[in-house]
């Protein structure tokens, strides 16, 4: 199973940090990549990568011009296209449904900025919310990904780490070039 | 139980929108209340009770100017102290501890934003890391969350709410002025 990301409507300055995050997340919590639309944003890309060559791993950023273009060729290629946002389904109602994807299905989690385009609720396969409150696509892309590696993400071993942190009770430990 | 969270080193700008997106989580996964440090910002507690004001509940937001005597003492009162940060034992090693937490008991989670003071590391009952790598507070405090409440927090119903939506597999449904 492959799962990428899609973040939409990236706005400089006032979006930057939380698609850091978003990215953050991702990487960490074993997609490969992520994909954002709206405004092309270098620093996303180096930040990310720049994570990549202390802690190891190969996850990919990538600008879209066109989303929709995109999400449709994905979709007819066979990729399960699941869109977070607060009037899908509630996640535990389509916990069952996630978790049955196939194995070697490729998968793509869409995660909004400002409002989604109505037009993106026909366009995916799932819409899920993760809880049907507003909070944030920071923690809604965290808990639909733990959902589909079943807590097993959070033990995910890096490849060419040059960082690693031994975890301890208190205090910090990290083990420098690996 | 109750569940407050302490969001240490707010800075004005630069922290708004991650630190609104940890009180939206906290809120919307069931706790009661949000401390947080550094600069203090109405901006913050402002737009937080505007979403109780729409959705309901009654969270609370509260500026903290000593963050450490806060803890010191809740503490001494017999809060159990969860500090998330990526150098604790990692959330599968500790799960059952957390599971474990006395039904009556107050939990509260730190989240950081900037580095955490060290001294924090031996302040805390238990540091806990939401996987080993870097990634997001945000995403940090929904995990943990998760697993306190065993995912029963994504089905929460909020009293007093205007706006309300009803779970659909296509488009938008709400509720308002209930």
């Amino acid at each position: 199973m492959s799962i990428e990301i899609l973040r939409l409507g990236h706005r400089l300055h006032r979006d930057y940090r939380i698609t850091t995050h978003c990215g953050l997340v991702a990487r960490a919590f074993g997609a490969t990549k992520m994909y954002y639309s709206g405004f092309e944003d270098d620093k996303i890309t180096l930040n990310l990568h720049k994570v990549n060559d202390s802690w190891g791993g190969n996850f990919e950023v990538q600008y879209l011009k066109n989303w929709r273009s995109f999400l449709k060729q994905s979709k007819l290629d066979g990729s399960f296209i699941i869109l977070c946002t607060m009037y899908g389904e509630n996640l535990p109602d389509v916990e069952q449904e996630i978790k049955s994807i196939k194995n070697n299905s490729n998968i793509i989690i869409v995660i909004g900025s400002e409002k989604i385009p109505s037009d993106l609720l026909h366009l995916s396969t799932l819409n899920v919310a993760i809880s049907n409150q507003p909070h944030s696509e920071v923690a809604a892309l965290a808990i639909i990904l733990d959902r589909i590696f079943s807590g097993k993400q959070l033990s995910i071993q890096f490849d060419k780490a040059r960082l690693k942190i031994v975890p301890k009770k208190q205090g910090k430990k990290v083990i420098y070039d690996l």
